[in-house]
């Protein structure tokens, strides 16, 4: 039986050393000349999955091929890790260095060199959540906006604090992101004015994709949270703090985040990321029982946001509060069901030190320290034409995982 | 060519003087022994419109007839009203008194009783949105919560305050609802603790349903907004007082309002309710001119709500401070983007008497007020085993357009 490790190679030579070697496998949607389909990525090839499953390469798998045909990997997904598990799996066995004289020649017209390809979201996203799980980043608004001496409000260390965005507006890397205009006041005391929002920020965030429904009136208990979560996406929340500013009381945020969401175009797996998990910070008070106990509740995937090409944050999901399992358990302890697609993401990761800050607002300290940028321009916010790239990779002494970039230019 | 007035008539005789005449034409999905398909209804009667439909009744509109066979009616409205308007037109035509001889022995086996059929979510809801757009609703709150000299916060009169909801937990008339449980707080200044919410409350709410999208980064303007909603559903969005009070700062409510929400079976369209038109309450400041001006911005709807068959609202969606097209036209100033389907609710629709108050937290004014049930016991809030049903109908001198019921019990 095929038993993947840290050592294990594959025969396409880019692949090792790389972000997407054979312990990665993700999973998108891409297309070429043909129709949208389901792929992976080895080094610097798309697999074309329908294509190899063809083959009858995957018949062992469980898998129904025909999920690989639709424009997103919901069907894929709703397989189950039973089935998706053992299909990444065999993908890993058939790109193994050992397995080349086997697999190499039936697979070769199945890889297309990545920049021949578009990749495309790889979900249809039912319900979006994004929550508020970094303690660093809730402190660091509290202070901006609230009470320094009281910074983070009563319920936030006894629950992951959260909200429903909008899944409509949010589109894949690459695409281009209009800057929204909405009401803002353009001087404290003074009426409202509607104009184009001069406050665009960036937010620096994992998702994670529900691959395992419950049903309405059922909770998923934390112990099971794992096997309803699919695997990760790099996500940016982009924000308009002016009109999040006016309109967010007392619902929360709305027009100041719902003209757009940017999502990496890979889903790197929970198996993929099994390696990388780590403690996550002490939670004092305790929480209350149906959020705890859970042993390495956290993963260590390195963040970095780069503005125009200059590394502006560098963070981390470990300094994440509330863990995946954490805030999945919450969502659903009322009984509010979970369809497969539906996307959950961490809120702002920022970490404890000013390097680690995921947000222009934290960043430039609410405007009060701009960053210098490379041809001595500054920056507190956004401009017009500045592209935000976000990447995230998972590193130990044998391999990398990567995520993709999650990259916007506003416009 | 056919003229449907407020004097036509339907060959069905229960039709005439019932809350289905041939003025109303409203659409849904329902199934008897066969698969879930589209329908109309006619005084008591289900019309099957997929099987009216086959015998090239509709050939004129340019329906699309396999929009009918769906599960649901997103493909159907994604027509466009140019279609849909006239396929209601030709229904009310083919039903019309003055048509009996012409169409009735082609018809008949289309109708089916309506106790025979099971109605069903007429729709895949993409996104849902709750608007806060009672004033009356907002007062109250803010009194009881807040601060009663300043009830209404500052922009609560620039913009219309909304928010985004759960989507897969709207389920329509008739499911039962689990109590949630969720983390409350038993005593002022105790920690929190798990328990099923002892304050589960019914907020009386209409929702509109958008019928024409518009492209990620362009607005719909206030004119044109009638053109993307498709048409009306009573709704009633569940929510869990307890919970909601200890979460819902500082990003809104989320297990408090996402365990369920209910929607009536029938959207009845735009057309059908022209005649219903009114003006709404007078706005002052003056909002920003992408929200005005607009004349008849308001529908006089009557809405009920009975507990356990008693009444213990009536209410009306005249109302409301800001109209559907002025929600709309906010919702997507920033360009978010809206799909067919996606679902867009009012908030509790309070009118200025106590008699009018669309939700038990306002009726019994915080718990102050128990109502008294003709058993003999009072209620604060809704109690396992009670039925919560509200009922929308609009009534001139000549015909009535109802809703159908929205109705769901505790368990």
């Amino acid at each position: 039986m095929y038993q993947l490790n840290q050592y294990s190679q594959s025969w396409v030579p880019s692949a090792n050393g790389s972000m997407f070697p054979v312990q990665n496998i993700p999973f998108g949607i891409f297309s070429d000349q043909q129709s949208r389909r389901a792929c992976s990525r080895i080094g610097d090839y798309i697999v074309d999955l329908s294509k190899l499953a063809d083959k009858n390469l995957f018949d062992k798998t469980g898998c129904n091929v025909d999920t690989l045909k639709g424009s997103v990997l919901n069907s894929f997904i709703s397989q189950g890790k039973g089935v998706t598990g053992k299909f990444r799996l065999r993908l890993a066995e058939i790109l193994d260095l050992q397995n080349e004289n086997i697999f190499r020649d039936a697979v070769q017209d199945c890889l297309i060199p990545v920049e021949q390809c578009v990749l495309h979201l790889p979900l249809n996203i039912g319900d979006y959540t994004d929550f508020y799980s970094s303690r660093e980043h809730a402190t660091n608004v509290g202070i901006m906006f609230r009470d320094p001496a009281n910074a983070l409000l009563p319920n936030w260390l006894h629950l992951p604090v959260g909200y429903h965005g909008r899944a409509s507006s949010i589109v894949v890397s690459g695409h281009k992101i209009k800057r929204p205009q909405g009401q803002i006041i353009p001087k404290e005391g003074e009426p409202p004015i509607l104009a184009a929002s001069r406050q665009v920020d960036f937010e620096l965030e994992m998702a994670f994709v529900i691959g395992k429904e419950n049903e309405m009136g059922n909770s998923i208990p934390l112990s099971e949270a794992r096997d309803h979560i699919f695997g990760l996406m790099l996500f940016n929340d982009w924000s308009a703090r002016d009109i999040q500013k006016w309109e967010y009381v007392p619902l929360g945020p709305f027009l100041a985040k719902n003209f757009a969401s940017t999502v990496s175009p890979w889903i790197v797996t929970l198996e993929a990321l099994d390696a990388f998990r780590v403690e996550g910070p002490v939670q004092s008070p305790k929480p209350l029982e149906y959020l705890t106990p859970e042993i390495s509740r956290n993963f260590d995937i390195q963040l970095e946001v780069f503005l125009n090409d200059k590394l502006i944050c560098e963070s981390n999901t470990k300094y994440l509060y509330w863990s995946i399992s954490q805030q999945l358990a919450h969502h659903t302890i009322n009984g509010c069901n979970m369809k497969v697609g539906d996307l959950c993401a961490s809120g702002t990761i920022s970490g404890p030190d000013e390097k680690s800050y995921g947000s222009m607002l934290e960043l430039c300290w609410k405007g009060t320290k701009p960053i210098s940028m490379d041809d001595g321009s500054t920056r507190t916010f956004i401009q017009d034409g500045d592209n935000v790239t976000m990447k995230a990779f998972a590193k130990n002494d044998h391999y990398c995982i990567g995520f993709g970039e999650c990259s916007g230019v506003i416009i």
